[in-house]
């Protein structure tokens, strides 16, 4: 399935345990967004993922006070797009900037964060609820069926055997040139840095590590992050 | 020249008329942050760029209250990588997202643009100054040295033969596919819509057009908009 299937239409997301046999509910915001916001009335149809790769195309039943019900017509499966690639993101100094490159890449498909307190990060604490927030109606928005999985880790620590990604304005490889042989890899980690970059000593904790740099412009680290997001994305 | 010779620096901007000779006068802004907030003093080395593609390696010769005074030691030329290119941009309801948007393909080395109020946009005003200071702050980030030429033209009007890329979810072509035959041609104009997209009309009248697509994913207007810069500014 493709999400442009959906192209004129908007998706609503619900917990799977919201989901038992044909029938779905919708709660609080998801609900109050469906009636109050769009509008919707009894008999609708209404598309609702449970951000597990599946879409249901249902049929609104009844309205009540802090929920909707709904039956499901039919069901769509989604493939998640990048299940190989995780994207470490450093916090930023601004919450604003961060939380767009977030956007961004949910709405360009990819599905694993990891958040980490890079040694150079302004910031120690996130929102992780507001970031949540913000991921599922990105999905939602960009008429995707997977949630996206965002873990706060603190530090920088990576003891799987993945390739790890770093991003190197110096480098000898382009990332987009690399993409190919980059993507057959098992697991692949993008590890970004933050306005001040990775530290060495965090650059030589990593293992199995690829340099590599996305254009000669020198750009800001919410900027690579997306611009690295883009560049993936054109490659499903 | 390649952006990443000055990975470390920072540039500063001034007006081609402040530059006579091997004097180059930094004022106001430019002048206050280079003493005030990056506190360089008499005999620092500073790059200076015109914003018309030169890069002036300067000594600091002399620090006055309104503007500081500064003695050519090298030029370097910088080409720009898109002048056949123009992204042609509607206002957006969120003012962030347009001047996100804007900024980062300005970084991703976009040089040419055109806002307009599409049919659908909410908006019909900008606030020129404010966008010419990001455009400026954008160019000087990525260490670029050509000015952005940002142009308000109210209506989407094109008359000249360029080739108008447009962004259509359903388009049988993928920007990133087509990318090679697009960037030949002499003048190419990629045209964004909104929010709610443009308008038939505003395609129909429109002539020599090419529809493209990013992603299959439904992508926000301001996403679409910095996607395309990013698949752009990696075939540079």
């Amino acid at each position: 399935m493709e999400g442009n299937i959906f192209s004129n239409t908007e998706f609503y997301y619900t917990d799977p345990k919201n989901i038992t046999g044909s029938e779905i509910i919708l709660e609080d915001e998801e609900s109050n967004h469906l009636v109050k916001v769009m509008r919707h009335s009894v008999n609708d149809f209404i598309f609702v993922t449970n951000g597990e790769g599946k879409v249901y195309k249902s049929k609104l039943i009844k309205i009540e006070k802090r929920f909707s019900l709904l039956e499901k017509i039919e069901t769509y499966s989604q493939k998640e797009k990048f299940p190989n690639i995780t994207f470490y993101l450093p916090l930023l100094k601004s919450a604003d900037r961060f939380e767009f490159s977030l956007e961004k890449c949910i709405e360009l498909g990819i599905t694993n964060f990891k958040l980490f307190i890079a040694e150079k990060s302004y910031k120690n604490k996130i929102n992780i609820i507001r970031l949540e927030k913000i991921s599922v109606a990105a999905m939602k928005q960009s008429l995707q069926a997977i949630k996206p999985r965002i873990n706060f880790i603190k530090d920088l620590k990576i003891s799987d055997t993945s390739l790890n990604i770093i991003f190197d304005q110096n480098a000898e490889n382009k990332l987009s040139e690399s993409l190919g042989t980059i993507l057959e890899k098992k697991n692949i980690n993008l590890i970004f840095g933050p306005e001040g970059g990775l530290t060495t000593t965090e650059i030589e904790k990593l293992k199995n590590t690829y340099n590599v740099y996305l254009t000669k412009n020198r750009l800001r680290a919410e900027t690579a992050i997306v611009s690295a997001a883009s560049i993936i994305s054109v490659s499903n």
